[in-house]
Formats: structure tokens, sequence, C-alpha cells
């Protein structure tokens, strides 16, 4: 009986006619109706991403398809910088050096985000670097690494520039063509308000060239293969029929309601729960460049994380997320992306208010819903 | 308005009841209640593939699996034997060349199955191999290898059997520890009846130990990685919580129906649509271990197999499968396994006459059905 609210950064909550969309009796993968599906997302994809080129999709969590823009553009021995400023950052690292590859770590403080000089300074160092590889927003810290000056500083070297947009990509404009971005990364259970299963990497024509020359080892994440397959509205192999039928109803829904609009309603949220984090007297984890799609909020120092992610589970049914690895226990957050309302919002709010008191956090009770509210009101 | 009536090899239609249960709202996928739900996902695979050995799931198809089987087993330069008779099969060679590993193959004409004498002397002769690739049923030709026997061959050797039975694993039997099966492949879209996104794989102890000195690069289907994870009901990355669900609930159906029942059903359902296939004068594609779980036919002279395949797609609504590769156009095939029963192979049987006798085959009409019908009602 208990109702269930998913507010934590992914998987975010299905809308009820894309579950009953995939509800729906399953159709062939290899028919000229789900060739006819594959056209259509991937059109949906295009312009989701605001790009040309062509956007790929694979069954497989993010991970995937992070591991695939590494298995297509190296080779063993070759060096890439990493963008370590958070828990995704960090897999950068170790899916290189499981590639043979050397990673150029950038060590940056959880909470803060990558200067662009540092990267242009390690570029021009060592030219032999042949990939930057950097989140756009690091889902672990709430921060939002700064995408479009990074494809100003790789722009003129010999390195493409690879983005993991998992959680970013439809929360907030990331305008692949326009701001020259090399390879963005997707999934389907963050912002496209989909179960988890499909990820997406757009490809542009630097790293279509770089991909000609690596050699490490890929098969089921061979761009090359997918190219091709995908190209002629095929899957190389067995498509995730459900996810597809899922994501063509989530586009229609975009598309009626426009992306504007998506994205405009996703900064009042934020900008609301950010505005209730104050008004208890709390701060944020993320010290730079803090996300519109998510939240992390520093926990009064006596009050351990995880138990307000518990709090809200076990009494309320509500799934919000804690911190990880390092911010384990020190943190907890709040996805403002996906197919979630103000009232989800207020909803959150008023929930974490009634933990942190429970918790025996001082702070007047009421205070972050009615900072909320304001702001949704002038809005 | 048309019906959907899927009876391809895969997917295959999914029990309406599983597609509700996978309609429900999500939970979060590091919930302790999705760890309940992962933990009883891992005792039904292990209940069917009739196994003590952990059995690992990864969100690709079918094909990731078997390429986890390569990237987590062998090193570059390791020699593997394979068995190419059939689509399926001579993928195992091209994903071990993509990683640098050399294929023995063995090239067993396509409708027919490996000898094991033969797999027997290639170890024999050189005990520097180090695995055998092969499948329980080539789904492309409807020929179930012998894969008892083949345990029987390597059991001695150094060398470790990998089995791909993405379409065989709950349409008959394969008793994992009876038999001594080292490395067992499955997925979700065949006899388990949910859609395209899961796949499974079954690791004993001999294979666990020559993960241990592999060198292939691997990270999002690292074995070790999700057997850490996994032992403890976690995913190692986001997992596709909708299909673990849907899981659960065919877990639930199959416990209630008992799987000798679903295993007696299929063999019904195989003789009756063989029988029909004799009614019409026409072959088997399948000259040796014709499989349960699909039948492939062999076109008469002048009948594409193609235009067979999409007579019922276009009419009817119907989805059975064509040739591939080499087969194009010289067979068509029909699937056993999974939610359907003895009217669905009835209405293959009357389509496919339908569309024989359109397409200008002679042969009497009703007579495959009357054949069909007449095993039905024996059983």
């Amino acid at each position: 009986m208990k109702k269930v609210s998913l507010l934590a950064p992914g998987p975010t909550p299905v809308p009820p006619r894309t579950l009953l969309a995939m509800a729906q009796p399953l159709i062939h993968h290899r028919s000229a109706d789900f060739q006819e599906v594959i056209g259509k997302v991937r059109a949906g994809l295009k312009k989701l991403f605001q790009t040309q080129n062509e956007v790929l999709t694979f069954c497989s969590s993010g991970t995937g398809a992070m591991e695939s823009s590494v298995a297509n553009l190296l080779s063993p021995g070759d060096k890439a910088i990493t963008v370590s400023g958070g828990k995704f950052g960090e897999r950068w690292a170790l899916i290189l050096k499981a590639y043979g590859c050397t990673p150029v770590e950038i060590l940056v403080p959880w909470g803060q985000a990558v200067n662009p000089a540092d990267v242009a300074k390690l570029l021009k160092d060592d030219p032999s670097i042949k990939a930057v590889y950097v989140q756009a927003l690091e889902t672990s810290t709430g921060v939002d690494h700064p995408i479009e000056e990074l494809a100003q500083v790789t722009k003129n070297t010999g390195a493409v520039l690879v983005v993991d947009a998992v959680s970013a990509l439809g929360a907030y404009p990331i305008p692949v063509d326009q701001w020259g971005l090399d390879v963005v990364l997707s999934g389907s259970q963050k912002a496209l308000m989909l179960p988890p299963g499909l990820a997406f990497a757009s490809i542009g024509p630097k790293a279509l060239e770089m991909m000609k020359t690596s050699k490490c080892p890929k098969f089921y994440f061979s761009w090359a293969k997918e190219l091709k397959s995908q190209g002629e509205n095929k899957g190389a192999f067995t498509s995730p029929v459900t996810l597809f039928m899922g994501l063509l109803d989530i586009f229609a829904m975009l598309d009626e309601w426009g992306m504007d609009k998506v994205y405009a309603e996703t900064v009042i949220r934020s900008k609301a729960f950010k505005a209730a984090v104050k008004a208890w007297g709390l701060d944020l984890y993320s010290k730079q460049r803090p996300s519109v799609a998510l939240t992390a909020v520093q926990c009064p120092e006596n009050i351990d994380g995880q138990k307000v992610v518990k709090w809200l589970k076990d009494k309320y049914g509500i799934f919000i997320a804690g911190g990880q690895d390092q911010a384990k226990g020190k943190i907890f957050r709040v996805a403002h992306m996906g197919y979630i309302n103000e009232f989800d919002t207020l909803q959150a709010i008023s929930a974490i208010e009634m933990a942190l008191k429970g918790l025996g956090y001082a702070f007047e009770m009421g205070s972050g819903v009615a900072a909320a509210q304001k702001i949704f009101g002038e809005n």
C-alpha cells in the first residue's frame, strides 16, 4: 500500500503512460516495423543531443557507453586525461587502466569543478595525450564541469573530448554541435525517464577519425559495427525492444511539452530545493557550479546522511540517494530532473525536514517548505 | 487492430501478467528492497541452471555474455576451439579475434552437429588450447550440439567448456552441475519469456581458476567485479530494475507450473510442428539433433523462405524467422519455447500452409494442421 516516490538521481520515475507503452506485446527486433522504430529513435536522439552526428544506442548501463569510448578510441599504451572529481570521474581512470592505457588524472577535490586551464596545460605539455574524459555532471557530487570551455581547450589539439552526460542530458541543454563536443554519452534512466538498460553515444568527426586507428579490443560495444547497423536502422545485436518503445513514447511527450519548458522547470525545482537547504541553515556539497539536475546537501556535523536516506525510505517510501565512497554518510542527494513536479520536490523537502528533526537537527520545521513555495509561487 | 503473434526464436511473447509486473513504479537499484530482489533472482537462476555455481547477470544482449566468456577467461594469443556450425557459432571466432586470441575453428556444415571426437582429437593434439566455445542450440540452424558429451571430452583436459545456451536454457533441461559444464550463458528473451536486455553466465570452479590468469581487458563485463557485487546481492553497475522485476514474476510462474511440465509441453509442440512439416512433404533444415526449442524448415526449391516470413508478418501479424547468412531464403524458423500453447503452434502451421499455398507450393491444405492435431490429441 505504501506509495513509492523516486527522487534519487536515477533511476527517475517512469511516466505511467510510458510504463503502459512498454507493456504492449513485443514486436520482433528484426522486422521492418522495428526498423521504423529505430529510425524514429535515432532522429529523436539527434534532436535531443542537438547534433548531426550519429548517436549510437547500446543495451547496457551508462558504464558500458563509458567503456565503449575507451575501447573504440584508444590503443594500449595511449595516454588520456581523466577528471577525477567524484565517483564517476574516478571510473574513467579504472577503465583506462583495464585497457592498458595510461590515465593522466586531474585530482579535483570532491565538490569542485575542473579548471579548464589545468587541462589546457597538460595538453600543451604533452601533445601525445589522445583524449580528455570528463563528466558533464558528476552525479556523486552534484557538480557540473565546464564542458563548453573544455571543448574550446581541446578543439585545436589532437585530443578528443569525451563527455559523460548520463545524468545531465535532458536535464539542461548540451548543444553537442554548437559546443563542438566530440563524444557525448548518456543513459535512459535519468532525465529520459526510462528504466535503466539503454546507453547512448554521439560520435563526432574527430572521434570517427581517431576510431580508425584504435587497437583496443571491442565487439559488443564496437562503434564501427553499430555505425554500420544502426545507420541502416538495425541493431548489430538483439535490441532491447521494450526500451525502444518506451523511448519513442518519451520523445513524443518531450515534443508535446517542449524541451525549453522541461529545462526551465528543472531550473525552478532546483532553485526551490536549494532555497530550502539554505533555510535549514545547511550548505550544498557542491562548492562550485552546483547542477540544476540534482542537489547534493552537506549534512549537519552530527547527522549521518545514510540515516536521512533510510528514514525517508523506511517511513515514507521516498527514495533519495546518499553519498558514495568518500562522501558516504556526509551528504544526501535529491534529483530535480525527469518526470517530477513541484509537489514531488515539496514532498522531498517536507520529508527531509521530518527526518532531520527526528535525527536531532535543530532548525525551524517548515522553513524549507516555505522557502521553496516562495520560489514556485514566483515562477 | 491487427493481433501480433511472436513465434520467432526470440524475443518470445511476454506473459501479460509479467508485462504488468514490469509496468509497476520502479524501486531504486541501490535499496535494500532491490537487494532482496537480486537475492531472489540469483536463487531462481541457480535453480533453473541446476547449479551451485554463481550465475551472474549482465545488462546486455546474449552477445555481451559471450564476449564476457572470452574477456574473462583468455589472454591475447591464447588458442580456443570454436564450433562454427551456424551464425552464432561463427560469432565465437569473431569475438576471439577481436581480443587477439586464436580460434581453432571446427567447421561443421550448417544443419549438422559437432562430433565430440573431433574436439577430443584437437585437445589431445594441442594441450595449449584453453577453451571450447560452442552453442547448446545453434539458433540459426535449429541444431542441438552434444553438450553432455563435450563436457566428458573437456573434463580431464586443461580446457574449459563454454556453452552458449541463450535459446536453449529453459526450453529443455541443461543440468549444469550434473553434466559438469564450466560456463553456461543465457539470455532473457527466449524461454525466459522476457524482453531482451538481460544476459546470464554460470561460472564453475575450473573457469574461476582460469579467470585468475586472464589478461584480456574487461570492465563492464568483468566477472570478478560482478562476483563480488552480486555475491552481496548488488549490481556492480546500474541494474535494469524492470527486467529484474519481470524475472521474479517469471520464476514465480515457472515454480507454479513446474519445469518438468514446461519441458514436456515444449517437446509436444515441437513434435506436432515437425509432424506438420513432414505432412507437407518438406524436410527439416536440421539434419542432425533437431532441437525441441525451435524448428528450422527447409523450403521447397522454388519458394523463398523470406517470402514465407513476410507473408505471415504482412497478412497475419505473425512473426516467424527466416534464415540467416548462408541459410537466408532457404529456410524459415518457428519457435516452440516460452509463453506459447498448442493453439499458437496450430496457428503458425495454418498460416504457413496458407503462405505456402499462396506462394505456389503444391500440397494438401490442412494436412499439417491435422498431423499436429493428432499429436496434441494424443498427449
